[in-house]
Formats: C-alpha cells, sequence, structure tokens
C-alpha cells in the first residue's frame, strides 16, 4: 500500500483544513485537529486521520455541530455537567477541564458529566490533560452495540473505553485507556481495511460462532476481554455514562444515530481526584514512584501507555506515514 | 469429605463466639461474624466460615486489635478519611457507611479512604451497603503479592478486587466484585484445600511456567483476567489503594505483615455517587432498568451478582453445608 511521510505539523494542517472545508469554527477545527495530530503522534491511527471521513460525514448530515459552543452548569458540589449542544467531543473537553480540576482541587474528588456529546476519539487524551493537572482520573464512555454480552451472542455493549492516570513528576503521567472489548473496534475496521486476520478471541459471526476474519466480526459482534470480568465492567461503563448521567446507553444510541459514519450522540463521564487531599503522610506521587520503580524491576514488565510515549518520541521528528488513498479521499472532502 | 449442615442463624453464633473467645469485643465479634454469614448465605464459602482460623491467628499474634472503634475525619469536602486502628474492615465498613452515604448525597460524589484497616472478605458486601441506601459506588483493595504483572513473572500485584454497584428500586442492586487474578486467591487456596486442579490461565509455577496444580500456584504466581488490560485494573488498584491513602501497595503490606495467615494491614477506597444528582432530565433507575431489560432479553445472559442472589434464597431455608474438618477446627479454636 502506498504511504506518504508527513510531518505532525502538515496533519494538523490536513485536519484543520478539512473541518473548517466541511463547517467547522475555528474553535472546533482546532480542537478536532488538535485530538487527530495527538493520535498520530502517538501511532493510535485508528483516532487520527482516518476518522477524518467519519467527522466529516457527520458534518454533512447535520447529526453533528461544528459551530457550537459547550455550556457548562454546576449540578451538585462536587458534580458538573457540560452539554456539548452536539457538538464534538474534542471542544468539549478542552473547555471542561481547568473546571473539574479546579472542582476537584477544592473538593478532593469531583464529577464531570459531558451529555450530547460525539466522541469519536481515545479517552487517554482527556486522562492526560488532567493528570498533566496533578489529577488521578477516571474517564467512562459507549458508543453504539458492538460487543456481544457474556452469554449472549449478539451487539449489546458499546466498545465502552475506560481510561484512568496518575501524574507523575518530571514525567509524562501514567495514563491507560482500553475498551471493554477485547479488540478497539477502530482496530478491527484497519484490520479489515487492510486485509489483517484478527487473533482469537477478538469476536463471533452473527451466527456466534467464533472467527477471526474483521469483516465477518463487524457483521457479528466483538466479544470482551477477560470473559465475564470484561462484560462486567462494560456493564458499568453503560450505567455510567447512559443511566447515570441520562444520555444513551449503547443500544439507544444505535436507535437515534442515522448511520451517517460518523460518531453517535453520547456521554461521557469524567472523575477527578486530587491525591494531595486523600491524607497521604508522606507524598502520594513519591510513593507511586516507588511503586513504578519495583514494578519495572522485574524484566520483561514496562508501564501502560509507555509504547505510546515511545512512538511520540520517534514521530516529532521523522513524522507518521499515511495511506496514499486516506490522504486522496482527506483532499476531496476538503476541496 | 464429611459435611454437616448449619442454619444461617448457627453459622453466625460460631463465628461470633469464636471471635469473642479469641478476644473480640462485642462490636468487632458482631461485625466480622455478620460478614461471614453473608458470605456463608450467598455461597461464597472463601470468606465465610473458612477465614475464622486466619482471623483467630491475626488477633493471637497482636498484628489485628480485635477491640478497637474506627475514627473518621473529614481530609476535604468530599473527601473522607476512616482510621481502623488495626482492626477488621467489617466495623470499619459499617462505620464509614452513613457518613460516607450522606456526603455523597449532599455534594454528588464523594470518597471514603479507608487506611490501617485489614480487610478478609469480600467487596459486594460494601456496596450492596451502599447501593441499598440508593447509592452507585465502587470499592477497590490491594493485598500481597500475588499475581505476576503483564511480561513479569513473579508475584507483585495483590489479587486486586474492585467492585461496583448500582441501586434497583424493590430489587437487590447490581453488584460485581471481580479480582483482578484470573481467579480469587480464595478460591485457588480451596482448590488446592479440595485437591482440584485450576482451569488454564490462572497461574503459573513459581519458575513462570503455566500450570494448573493449586499448590504450584500459590508457590509461584496467578495472572491477571484478560492480560494486560487486568494488568492495568491491578495496576489502577495498587495506586488507588497505595499511594493515593498511603496506605501499602501489595509490595509493601508484604513486608509489614508477620505472616500470621491473617489479612495484612492495607487500605480500601470507596467511592459514592449519588444518582439523582447528575442531571437526568427523567429517573436514572428507571432508566436502568430499561438497560437491564435490554441485556436479559438476550438468551444466556444474566446480571452480575445474580447467582448469589439465588444462593441466598436458598441458603435462608435450606442452610448451608459446612466441612466437619472446619468446625472441629473453630470448636478447637473457640474453647
Amino acid at each position: 500500500m502506498s504511504e506518504i511521510n508527513l510531518s505532525l505539523d502538515k496533519v494538523y494542517q490536513l485536519a484543520y483544513d478539512c473541518m473548517i472545508a466541511n463547517g467547522c469554527d475555528h474553535d472546533n477545527a482546532t480542537a478536532l485537529a488538535e485530538t487527530m495530530t495527538a493520535a498520530e503522534r502517538d501511532c493510535c491511527h485508528a483516532h487520527g486521520l482516518f476518522r477524518l471521513p467519519g467527522y466529516a460525514a457527520s458534518l454533512k448530515s447535520g447529526k453533528v455541530k461544528g459551530d457550537v459552543k459547550p455550556t457548562i452548569k454546576q449540578l451538585a458540589p462536587t458534580v458538573l455537567q457540560l452539554d456539548a449542544h452536539n457538538g464534538y467531543a474534542p471542544l468539549a473537553l478542552k473547555t471542561a477541564k481547568q473546571p473539574l480540576a479546579d472542582c476537584a482541587r477544592q473538593n478532593g474528588i469531583a464529577a464531570m458529566a459531558l451529555i450530547r456529546v460525539h466522541h469519536f476519539a481515545a479517552l487517554w487524551m482527556e486522562i492526560e490533560a488532567l493528570a498533566e493537572m496533578g489529577l488521578a482520573a477516571f474517564a467512562f464512555t459507549a458508543y453504539k452495540p458492538a460487543v456481544a454480552p457474556a452469554g449472549g451472542s449478539k451487539p449489546f455493549f458499546g466498545t465502552n473505553p475506560m481510561a484512568f492516570g496518575w501524574p507523575r513528576k518530571d514525567k509524562s503521567p501514567m495514563v491507560f485507556d482500553q475498551a471493554s472489548a477485547a479488540m478497539a473496534r477502530g482496530e478491527v475496521m484497519i484490520a479489515a481495511r487492510e486485509g489483517h486476520q484478527l487473533p482469537e478471541g477478538v469476536g463471533i459471526t452473527k451466527d456466534g460462532k467464533p472467527t477471526t476474519d474483521p469483516n465477518e466480526v463487524l457483521e457479528g459482534a466483538m466479544l470482551t476481554f477477560g470473559g465475564y470480568k470484561g462484560a462486567s465492567i462494560a456493564l458499568m461503563i453503560e450505567l455510567l455514562v447512559g443511566p447515570l448521567l441520562g444520555e444513551a446507553a449503547s443500544f439507544e444510541a444505535a436507535t437515534r444515530d442515522n448511520n451517517d459514519g460518523g460518531p453517535p450522540q453520547g456521554g461521557e463521564l469524567l472523575i477527578a481526584i486530587d491525591p494531595t487531599k486523600f491524607g497521604h503522610p508522606d507524598d502520594p506521587f513519591a510513593h507511586a514512584e516507588q511503586l513504578f520503580a519495583e514494578l519495572l524491576d522485574q524484566p520483561g514488565t514496562r508501564l501502560p501507555g509507555e509504547r505510546r510515549h515511545q512512538n511520540r518520541e520517534k514521530t516529532e521528528i521523522e513524522g507518521i506515514n499515511v495511506p496514499k488513498s486516506l490522504i486522496d479521499k482527506i483532499s476531496e472532502l476538503s476541496a
């Protein structure tokens, strides 16, 4: 497959221009381009430029608004609600960050309920941003049915990622972001596009039979990681995003969505914790470094997210390779 | 193996008397007996009477105090800290429940940091108690190294359970409680005692080789559920219980513990959420029931915790069967 090398600045410009050409205002296009560039920078290509056609389609169909400004309300002393007014997640998350951090620092723990938001990227970005502000944080979001429940054979859960981050002094935060699906749906889509087989245990056919063919899995259902335990986590995420926030659980998002290829409307829950407010007799961050050092003392181990940071160091110098077919598609969409 | 049928009242009395005989005061013995009886009632035998010898050993060695009263401090508007003063978790959790619920109802979300506590039971009990008060809640605790990290081969993580609960009107709450180990350590100990083999993927020998022999796993290491994703959750729990609370991470608990067979000192983090404070335009609980109904509409599915509730209905009438060898041991300890 023919690929073209792009600098990260060029990736940003491509994404920004395409979003502007499709009706985004400057703030939304900036936030979207930052998000896609960060994904490409860390080699999470499934959340990078690969998403542009979906973003463009959802602007074209009118499902998502590219020119709206998120608003924030305080619902309770430690509960903030951000209404994205059917805009994209990146601007919503940029807007949510500081008020949530302030509320968590003041109270110890606080939550941000994002509603009417269209999320099409990774959760590690918002968690990394909060962790860089010195906060431990969780993020949860649902999607549309893609994953079979334990014992079932039809899609019910979204891929339902959860992310968690812990701040580190003088280092990038420790952040993991993992689908409760055995594999991220974007990765399955890329495997389908590139003609790769999937590992066993990732999904089933529409008749409920195990398969390693990504196209069969996209027509059938994905499975959760770790069997019924992953399914419990997927159910927890449905509850935290649907009934808790008053937003769509995955099965509801599907019925509301126009299937234009862009992100469905949904919710996202962020919980931020100020580790300096929990009574550590010494320094919680130094204590965590002892934990990390002890873990890394075992040969073969590494911290979650470490590979992303290694990729980052590389791509900031070398740029990234993008399939020419995708660049052609983006040029067409930006014309 | 010879077994004796006991009513739940008799289970309670056996546990209470044994704890009193070993130096507990009335409040601690009551809370411990309630906890062990609830475990037997739901057929979670690994946290029932099976734990009595360990509790007794830790009183005898002086590691745990059976006559202390937990105290609570407010560290921040939504952070409460319970110091168990080296007492057992059951009385600490009974004491923590109401202040945490009040703080969560007032603020929307709140945390309880339990420190200097000795936890030897399941987390679903405290989460069920909070959910019965109308709160969604998380619990996290660590232990002593038993589980190898992703890529490693030596015990580092505790079995590190997390639990989550959601309240249901007119029904028992939905509660799951799962070790980030592929299997609860208590279950491995029971398999060793009863001579059963373990499923594949549960553990490795002390040389890092896969095994299904529970004794080899107890000498070697357990594995996390779901590979590296379960390991991320195990690491998150270490951070939330150790560095966040200023308590022992699993690797530290091991060095402090006297290995008397009872529970090591550690911490536990509870987070409680009031679902009525998150801006649901209608009723979050009714919304959750729609989600559950849709899930259960798929043949073969059930909600987490359902088996426990079925056991409960049965054992409340029929009692439970306890190995005679364990009853003899308890009689000896109570003499």
